[in-house]
């Protein structure tokens, strides 16, 4: 079943709005990360449930308690659940996204400032911090509700929403919200859900849609390492005392290689190798070396084999070095000998790789390397978040209503791709509710998710709409699994 | 001829005026290394030139021109000359100090602000970036010139006076001056000059005055790794490309170990081992373990041997990594591949190393290294600033007059030390002058100069300025030589 015509065409006449409706929220710094910008969050919950309710959603905050960041107890932003439709005759979908934003700041290197959407008229791109990321899916499903309700059309599933502002901070709360919600069986609001379908992802390139059945997980670790009470002056002290700094950097010097291989004993060693039917699903895939080095904005491809760089990404755990908190990070030349510096590195994880399994690899790998350093500094490791890998069928009707979707809009045939990153809760729905669960992306490879001049191409906002409603037509056509 | 008592009761009866002279100073937040505060470092110039002014002492400001720090191009702050006296029955000393200071937020760590002068009555401490490295020793100098003017005594010797505005900065323009200067001849502001004194440097531990007759020279470092043309979400491109992070700190960690050897080949082999003999200098001095980990604030000291840890600082080289620039350095947990990370080091070199002779070594190096590592991401290497070593004879007239005047206030033969710490206007002195340099010490080893919380003992200034005054009286008694 295709979507009618009258809502396409509502769509297409009404871009300049759904763009504004994204200029809104950008404009909400939502970022989770940052304690000082926790009431940016709630505004942006706020926001949100206003524009659900506008358009004839039930909804309900949630409040998720409190949590520890940065040594402060902080209340944790609100869920916001929504329900619309209890029609029996027609399947249920539940569409999960997350408000928050990663931290943004004009000096990390954006042409524009992150917290204000910028239309470039001439590449057609919208740029913001949470633009791709996940704004504009969300208020993409928000234009969906807004286009039926001004045209007084009925929805053709039940719809349930499920929207948190914690997905960039390790998605705090949300699990046991779930487990609580769908205890409450017909009481819950997730009650009679029959899949579910997330647009938190991104196309492999820039040209074909595609559908996501895999997402790698992760296990973010801190490694600090501390000595003296204060920083000290490396003339007086240089040479007389262990640095913190050189027993840290030594210690992460032996996390990974530049080639990307992981040196923690026993954590690639986890994933088998591909077969050669398995690399044939790679090969098949509308990618090349130039599409990652364009997106990367780099001649930078760890290797020339189109497969071998796609199963890196899809099917193999990748370990980031990403920063150091605590050392010398301006300008100039400070002869600083940082007293407490803490690495900050991360391990995103494929089956059968879980944070259960592999932490304990990490930290004691770690604890024995910094013992044959024989320093006097003092070292501890902690793990600030994890998530499991995911598989899924991509072969259900949720999947082949997706399918006849993006061929009706884009007129081609989507990639089946899996993802490098981590969305936790999609391991979660899946097993909570025992449902098919989609990635649908809206956005581009390209787009620069937790970059700088993340951005959104203004067709995939907008096609990408009429795709998120075209797929709900489809899902009412399919068969029922 | 010891300091005639009418001055020394003079500056015991002043205390508070002269720390309050330090709080004026300290609020100034003359930072040269970062071009915002530019302004604040030439606003110091002028107090401090206005404080000699006061006391009559003739001066001048000497424009040093521009330099590029950070892509700009900024007025250098002026260097101030100074000269009272000049009588030829009489000897000449040249005193050398800064107005400049390093870099400091209270959010690196301080208990106070740092750019207020905080006195903690309980310990007799003054708390303050600069409090100790310089403006306490040179406002030393402003206190004895104080005490002469308003007891309308004359000076025991003529004084020439030279400070600058760039010592945390590489001294930039500082020796053009003192060699443009030194050719005037006879219309030089140097002209005459007998010794130079430069109170810039510290004491051994807190309770021994000390004379410094050597210092370790400096060459800073800066390894440049790009790769992306922006940062890089770790999900969508971990093991698809070459991270800058990972090169980088593979490089990083094979500079130096955790025990302080330097990994550079060749570097550490430049400087023969101590005999016997050598080793009994530094055995001889008022020094244990005990100090440097009290001063350090925690047991972290490289070796149980106190000789061969004064040596480490003292006729070593080392080797210091300070940090990281273009990584994430926050709280939290970003998840980001960032594209263009510069980590930061520094060598402190002693005789016969200099700049000239190993930043060759260092540079092809890591070089090689890159080249080893198989990366496709680009690799630089600057040098951000460098000053040769230095050791003097202190046999020298100007070395006892400051023995003697030690002993007169301290009641203690001082200890004779080799600073770890780079003052490389120190070799220029000697070099262009022909003239024996002193560096005549006010504070202590843990005043944490360079670090959080930086002080000064309120003993120290004052018994300090009374050293000052005391040591210009013993060389009008010494044997000039
Ligand atoms: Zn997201
Ligand atoms: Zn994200
Ligand atoms: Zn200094
Ligand atoms: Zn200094």
């Amino acid at each position: 079943m295709a979507a009618p015509v009258d809502f396409l065409t509502y769509v297409d006449d009404h871009q300049d709005q759904f763009i504004q409706r994204l200029a809104t929220a950008v404009e909400i710094p939502s970022v989770s990360g940052e304690p000082a910008r926790r009431p940016d969050v709630v505004r942006m919950a706020k926001y949100l449930e206003e524009q659900l309710q506008a358009y004839g959603v039930e909804t309900k905050q949630v409040d998720l308690g409190t949590h520890v960041m940065d040594g402060q107890t902080l209340p944790l932003p609100p869920a916001i659940l929504g329900r619309i439709g209890n029609d029996k005759a027609k399947k249920t979908v539940l569409i999960y996204g997350h408000f928050d934003v990663q931290p943004a700041e004009l000096s990390d290197g954006w042409s524009w400032p992150p917290f204000t959407l910028t239309r470039d008229e001439k590449t057609g791109r919208l740029y913001g911090r949470g633009s791709s990321d996940d704004k504009g899916p969300v208020l993409g499903w928000v234009n969906v509700l807004e286009a039926h309700h001004q045209l007084q059309k009925p929805l053709p599933v039940n719809l349930r929403f499920c929207f948190e502002g914690m997905e960039e901070s390790g998605s705090e709360g949300l699990d046991d919200l779930i487990l609580e919600e769908v205890k409450k069986g017909k009481e819950s609001w997730f009650d009679g859900v029959d899949c579910v379908c997330i647009s938190d992802n991104y196309w492999l390139n820039t040209r074909t849609p595609a559908l996501t059945y895999g997402l790698r997980g992760i296990s973010y670790y801190k490694v600090n390492i501390a000595g003296p009470a204060r920083d000290l002056h490396s003339g007086v002290f240089g040479r007389m005392v262990h640095e913190p700094m050189t027993d840290l950097i030594t210690l992460l010097s032996k996390l990974v290689d530049p080639q990307g291989n992981i040196l923690v004993p026993g954590v690639d060693e986890m994933v088998p190798a591909a077969d050669e039917e398995e690399k044939k699903l790679y090969t098949a895939l509308d990618y090349s070396i130039e599409d990652v080095e364009l997106s990367a904005g780099g001649k930078i491809a760890l290797s020339d084999d189109k497969a071998s760089v796609l199963m890196g990404r899809m099917r193999s755990p990748s370990l980031s070095l990403h920063g150091i908190e605590g050392a010398f990070y301006g300008a100039g030349a400070k002869t600083v000998i940082p007293a407490k510096v803490a690495g900050k590195f991360s391990i995103r994880l494929v089956p059968p790789q879980t944070p259960e399994n592999v932490d304990p690899l990490v930290i004691s790998y770690l604890e024995t390397e910094f013992k044959k350093l024989g320093s006097k500094n003092t070292f501890s490791i902690e793990n600030l978040h994890g998530g499991k890998p995911w598989v899924e069928d991509h072969k259900h009707w949720s999947y082949e209503a997706a399918r006849r979707a993006t061929e009706a809009i884009y007129k081609q045939t989507p990639d089946y791709t899996r993802e490098g990153g981590s969305i936790p809760v999609t391991l979660t729905f899946a097993e909570a509710l025992g449902v098919n669960v989609l990635l649908l992306p809206m956005g581009r490879g390209d787009d620069g998710a937790h970059s700088t001049n993340e951005k959104l191409d203004i067709s995939n906002y907008i096609e990408g709409t009429k795709l998120l409603g075209t797929y709900l037509y489809e899902v009412a056509a399919g068969t029922k699994a």
